[in-house]
């Protein structure tokens, strides 16, 4: 068979990339595992008092998963790290003790290089978590993870981001082995499979929602706790590819004054863990339900119960701890903005004015 | 003179708590002196090892300032509180050695308060920032410094806001005797006298850009740093009184992806500091500037120098270091968004579907 000869394959970069969340999560997960239990071995010997982590864009949102995971399972206070203090400031912090982790995919921002130096000339102990094993900051980094997602084309980082959850998860499971993240992420890659299918299939049989947000110009993006990077990192997506003002927040921090903005041209896309924090933000979507906001729900298989017609639910099939439901519940998010973006007659692979690797100091 | 023959004040409330911002600054540098020192002296005892900050939505932003300050003039790492974790999650974390700062305008929030009680239980020294010295939060904490800036009845808070800054950066001042906060605050009522009469003039000669305001549906207001909470604050006023999506960035996080949304129907909103972290935020001015957005900034003595024309730029006469700005830029933001929302024929003063006091979880 030639070249010409090869059904051409007409999908976008990041849809391709998206559907390489399954195998880039199983490299990490099961490829890494050497490096992951030395890493863990470091950081257990080095007794850390506190964490901080280090990122910028979508590599911040899986900070945020980090700032969650690290300190429910480990109970280590964790902050995130401002690196203007070190870049613009010349501050020093106290790093004595600290567990620094900085994320990258591209590896190479300077402001995150600058806090790692820091961090490492401080005393800290640093982990890198980046796509690319010989990458400044995984040079930089007294400890290196490389998520291998393979190269990443699309402008708008997916299969990295998901792999940075993993190794984020991947690593905290080592070193709090009665947490239940190490079951979760056995059978992780499979479960990831399943959501895919589950993601279009819930897409074509929401056109009208589809529609809306094809036609909005501002849209609601919400979670919180283990969630809440998931809403900021679809918001992100929303931005970079599709043009549509679409904004991240944390459900409770939504009631504390932007829900003024809630109204029928505003849709909302909540992401609803099954349990408590379900329930916690039931009163967000039910208030902006009543304004006329139109919205969509991802979650878990509570959602399945809940009244159809209002609301387009997508209950994934899904059997996870609420701490890898953000590795599972992206997935629908990336696949909704993909095909918004297309809709939109905009490129997601190259949105106007990014380019791949961001440098700020 | 009779009630009758008294000049009715037709200014909204907003406006007038706007202009009562001086005095509460005023009240809480000068009357609450005594109080400070001993809540110093308390902390200083406790010998921190980190530092946590937990607040909502505007006290959020107040948060974040003391974010900056508590790490970058007394060298302790500080984390922003996930309130989540011990509220929906019931998850621990370890608080011995921690300073906890909760804020809270009302110091009613349940989410706060179990933050707050959480901390205390676990051994932190918690200090409570609130207006109101009976509150359930001022009687949770170990300490409390009331901002007592007088009754707020606006629903978008303003004074309390900045005397929540005023408090936090009294505190600190004490704490670190080698800064230059003391100096500073001391002279700070008076300056911001002058930023608010600076601040009607410049609304006064900007006329097509208060228009273009006007007329927008979404917005970006930027700074980094120590004016992070000035941006993510004013975008937030923004959002409550006007109905305009203002989104708040640091002028880092706007380059990697957000900054896809600069076009010329989105005006931007700059917060620019003299010095380092002014040319830092320069390049985003200008990378917008080429995108065809309108551009406001606000910021110190060197913006005099800026080619005027492209810009409504407002240098205010203020020679304050720069991690007291916090507190003069925020007024024009103030004054800007409070006559946006009234030439867009809105109730400043009562924004639909939102109450002073939110309770979350």
């Amino acid at each position: 068979m030639t070249d010409e000869d090869m059904p051409r394959d007409t999908r976008t970069l990041m849809r391709r990339e998206i559907d390489e969340i399954p195998a880039a999560v199983a490299r990490l997960v099961r490829g890494e595992a050497a490096r992951l239990d030395d890493v863990a071995a470091a950081v257990r010997r080095a007794r850390p008092r506190l964490a901080v982590v280090a990122a910028r864009g979508t590599s911040d949102h899986a900070a945020v998963y980090a700032r969650y995971l690290v300190e429910s399972e480990l109970r280590l206070p964790t902050a995130m790290a401002a690196a203007s203090l070190p870049t613009i400031y010349h501050r020093s912090s106290d790093w004595s003790g600290v567990l620094l982790l900085s994320l990258s995919q591209s590896g190479a921002s300077p402001d995150i290089l600058a806090v790692t130096e820091a961090a490492r000339a401080g005393g800290a102990t640093t982990v890198a978590i980046t796509n690319d094993s010989s990458s400044p900051l995984a040079m930089m980094a007294e400890h290196a993870i490389a998520c291998e997602a393979g190269p990443e084309r699309a402008v708008a980082a997916t299969k990295t981001y998901v792999a940075e959850l993993a190794a984020v998860a991947a690593l905290v499971a080592r070193l709090s082995p009665e947490s239940v993240l190490a079951d979760g992420l056995k059978g992780l890659p499979e479960v990831l499979v399943e959501v895919l299918s589950a993601a279009d299939g819930w897409l074509a049989s929401a056109e009208p929602l589809v529609e809306a947000a094809v036609s909005a110009d501002r849209m609601l993006v919400v979670s919180r706790g283990f969630n809440l990077p998931t809403a900021l990192e679809v918001a992100l997506k929303f931005k970079e590819t599709t043009g549509i003002f679409a904004e991240g927040y944390s459900s409770a921090d939504l009631m504390h004054g932007p829900v003024a903005l809630a109204q029928p041209r505003v849709p909302l896309l909540a992401f609803r863990p099954d349990g408590p924090m379900g329930e916690a933000i039931d009163g967000v979507i039910d208030r902006v339900t009543a304004a006329g906001s139109r919205v969509w729900l991802v979650g878990g298989r509570e959602l399945a119960k809940r009244g159809a017609g209002i609301h387009a639910a997508l209950a994934l099939p899904v059997d996870l701890p609420e701490t890898l439901t953000p590795l599972a519940f992206v997935v629908p998010g990336f696949v909704l903005v993909e095909c918004v973006a297309r809709r939109r007659g905009m490129n997601p692979d190259a949105p106007a004015g990014l380019t791949k690797v961001t440098l700020t100091m």
